[in-house]
């Protein structure tokens, strides 16, 4: 059965499987002190723009955010996100867990603003009361969005300002960065990924690698033995050449952009094929993934045939219905579902 | 180089490896939701003797430890542990991060004793102004120990009996659990683990896994909606097809215990060859960790052609050092290890 | 100068500093072992005609909020609130400190209603990804709320069924709940509460004590040694006597609901006043919390003789602002007002 | 009964009921935006001889504890304490409750000692597994211990000396420091304490009030936004005003030293009464705590006419009993003691 479900329904990007076959006899101490590593963080750091960027593998997204942000919290404060902000929503209270609040501001498209956060800032500290509520102390957005919808530079830009003028680090969860960065509506590199965000992740999970995100801490500002922090949160992984090894291969020969050029590329061909059959779309979507509003008898027949994601009720006799392209997508698997929807 | 740097140091047993590489385009849902995974867990609770065990897939053994351990204990209580446990040492406070006291008891060999839990018990509530303490909640042991020993039959019995008395659950950390069911002085079989533990795991990281520790719970005692606590604590593998995978093979085929029964012939060849030489041992470790004293000097120059462990100073002249086999290590290794020592 | 700046702003009830210097040469034990704290336990238990309820007194609210949430919620769990609900805005992350989520609904002047309760969890457990997300594990309403509005009988009868339905229990933070109980428009008794809720407290702080909330368990609920998790908490006040010997008096004579009765009348002789002089009320609130619109720059004057709160702006040249009635708010501080707005 | 139970088990010194009653009725804000909390602020800053030190009042000591040591930790790291100590014994895992763990050196008469933390620092940087451990953040000592043992000013200095080597600050629990201050064998004063610590606190609860502990932070280190990390806690006091007065009082004619000289002689009288008796010591105590070593059934007769403590068996026909005096203890009750023992 061809699947849609998500971006990490198959395994790992078979060069990433060449390359873990290929070291696998080659001895190293454990938890990332391996040329492996080593070597994958000089090019994420080249990549970036960003010769003194500090860099950190970890295992999974939900990890990572958790990690991320309750390392960099003072103990007065939360974290800002849109509400459909996967930390919000689908990470089963991680942030929480780590003793900090996530305050929500409601956002379109799975999108925060600069003038929500500015305007939530200036209520916060116009408030006599301030001091006996959680101070925001970070600004979280996800490129792309839960959503699959991207900022632009400008958008980007003006995010980072107000943060800046609120002394607040802005965190970029990248779980599908690469989709973002080769969408063709997009405008901005990884470089400016890395100059306006204080710190943020390039995700490896959803894009090819058997597992993997990797931190890109910015302004010099990683905090102190961060191994420590690390392992105290359970996510130190022992054969730590496992994430050193997929991310050396992801940007050996620009294979991370490679693989969002043509997760995009079959997105695209996606679109073409709902579009030709007359469906409406739930959300304008430049990424890989897309939001299809489908009758729900549709919908359960299709599901025989193809594996998808049923998002959410859209009205009576319709469903929201996600269809995800990933590295593994192929032109074959789109002409397929082409003869069922 | 060779090494006997530790059991993690090279990638996964090759049977793994192919089989990862097999099934790296078969499309599967996330988080465990796979044919490899199902038949994962029914093969582990089958070898367990326990048709209703609840098997649980985890990445790694300090988030194992810290997702078991404060998952299972009620929020007034701590979990024991003896002095040089390795939740107690070597985890960064993992346990403590979830809010839980880790209550110590000097051991010996790295083992505890049912003698010295039960007067600890008395002890505690004997004292008037217990309910200001932590109450113990639970006993943590590993088996095969942080020094490589390990529990008899008896000595598991006991410590049970003393645990039931208390209903304090006995959980055994296995990250090592082939290598002291294969020892050659057990008398233990993974049933007798799984009758006496109330809550076990069975290492996969050190047993020829790229990462994965299965946590068996024994007595129909798995909290409620444990996918939700898992991803709380940042421990929920995307692609959990790869734990599922992984543990598939290594039980077939008797997999899990060849490993461990070779590594502990290649620590007994080991020894020989360190006795040959006349060297001291540390302690008496009948399983794949093995603690050499040896001149400071030597383990200087020694470095030079083999890694391992330094773990101690033993006297002004000596230290003590650590080697350790695994699914890896070859008798060529062994047999050059001689030349240098 | 004249105070309505809330309902603590002056000391004790006379009554209870009387008894605190009549009993203060008397020795006891810490921590509630002593006869007034049986004794006012005892009381608690007969008004709320719950024999076999159990009783816990603390010294604070956001204490009593955070210890009776995280200790009665599941690992996998957090509180359902309404969007203005204490807990959620002005506790400082009191509740996420201890790893857990605020779910929040969307309310009406403070209020929470069972149908979007029912709503919201009907929605939760037809999200196929539900397990990703918090689980909804208790549901907390403040009673009066934060805007001084009251829940009718009927209405926290249907909250109650909704959360039996899903197996939450029903928490009342009962913070004023004196000033709820007395209001002219109340229909409920402290025994209705007590029958609703499976857990609720009655605030001393804001209703004539120094410092205390007493806690209800009614249902055979309350979890297992919880001195030791009070005291995990830092809230275990050693003098314990002085929890006992306030509760004591506050249930002598019916000083508790008489205190209550006395603000009441009070905040309706300041409604009153308000009225002729033709204000507005931002909110209807039949309790001791009253919220009226000012200009702007009356509210600026009137700060020179009486006290009060600023609430929020209410357009260009308004504001909302606060008077509060207590224990010690008399007739004559009410006509002093007069003279100024 | 008489009562030499604990130093907590009479209400407070007449002076400070005096004081609570005469201000019962000033309005004032809450949450210790009072003038008494000002000015009991600035007469502990002038104490101390520090005039830009921080002040903040707290409820209790095991609240406090965890405060100011969360607060003061960084992720990574734990609290040094003797084995001993009341954060690693009778806090019921009160620090580990905030994700932190306490590292414990075994200590000689409730003492830590400048020599046992630098062997400690040094076997632990030593180490080279060291970040997979807790780092040592902040040393605790309380002073009085919890055998009523003092520290000398030269142990202190050493011990501050280390602290400052290895940029570990230094916290002093003085939950009984006034008994301390004025012990005969005293020769250090407040001055030094706030000299040497980088943080401690001053003993309320204990000394004569209601409750109450005043925290001073002597480096200019007290971390930003205080309140609202104490909010988070559930430890800030609405009607601040009560440790404001209570501190006011204190620190107003000497009173705070004054009921530390009265315990002082009273337990020296004790001592007197039990040496003509011919009982031993369990230990050597310069304070108000008096460790005695009781024949068994002595000390069940006794305890028909005396409140005492019970502290752990000694041997099988004795026990180790506390007697403990404090601000309301007389001449007489000891007189009275004599008859019985």
């Amino acid at each position: 059965m061809i699947s849609f479900e998500n971006d990490y329904n198959t395994g790992a990007h078979p060069k990433i499987i060449e390359k873990l076959t290929m070291t696998n006899l080659e001895p190293y101490s454990g938890y990332g002190d391996d040329k492996y590593t080593k070597r994958a963080k000089e090019k994420i750091k080249k990549i970036c723009g960003i010769k003194n960027a500090e860099v950190e593998l970890l295992v999974g997204g939900t990890q990572t955010n958790a990690t991320v942000i309750s390392t960099m919290l003072n103990d007065d404060e939360g974290v800002i996100a849109v509400d459909s902000g996967h930390i919000n929503v689908h990470e089963a209270g991680a942030i929480e867990f780590t003793g900090h609040k996530v305050l929500t501001i409601k956002g379109k498209d799975g999108k925060l603003d600069a003038k929500s956060i500015k305007k939530y800032m200036e209520n916060f500290y116009n408030d006599r009361t301030y001091l006996h509520m959680v101070i925001p102390g970070m600004v979280y957005i996800s490129h792309p969005t839960e959503y699959g919808t991207i900022y632009t530079k400008k958008e980007l830009k003006e995010i980072s300002e107000v943060c800046k003028a609120y002394k607040m680090p802005l965190y970029i969860d990248g779980a599908r960065l690469s989709y973002g960065l080769m969408s063709k509506k997009s405008d901005i590199s990884i470089k400016d990924i890395a100059k306006y965000a204080d710190v943020f992740y390039i995700g490896g999970t959803k894009v090819g690698a058997l597992f993997g995100e990797a931190v890109v801490f910015t302004k010099n500002n990683r905090p102190k033995n961060y191994i420590t922090s690390i392992k105290k949160r359970g996510a130190l992984l022992a054969k730590g050449r496992l994430l050193g090894i997929q991310y050396d291969t992801l940007f050996t020969d620009n294979l991370y952009f490679e693989i969002g050029r043509h997760a995009i590329d079959m997105a695209e061909e996606l679109k073409k094929v709902f579009k030709e059959k007359k469906y409406k779309f739930y959300i304008d979507s430049p990424t890989n993934q897309q939001f299809v509003i489908m009758k729900k008898e549709k919908a359960k027949n299709l599901k025989r045939h193809v594996a998808f994601g049923v998002w959410e009720e859209y009205d009576k006799n319709h469903v929201v219905v996600r269809f995800v392209t990933t590295w593994s997508t192929t032109i074959e698997d789109i002409n397929e579902l082409k003869k069922y929807i």
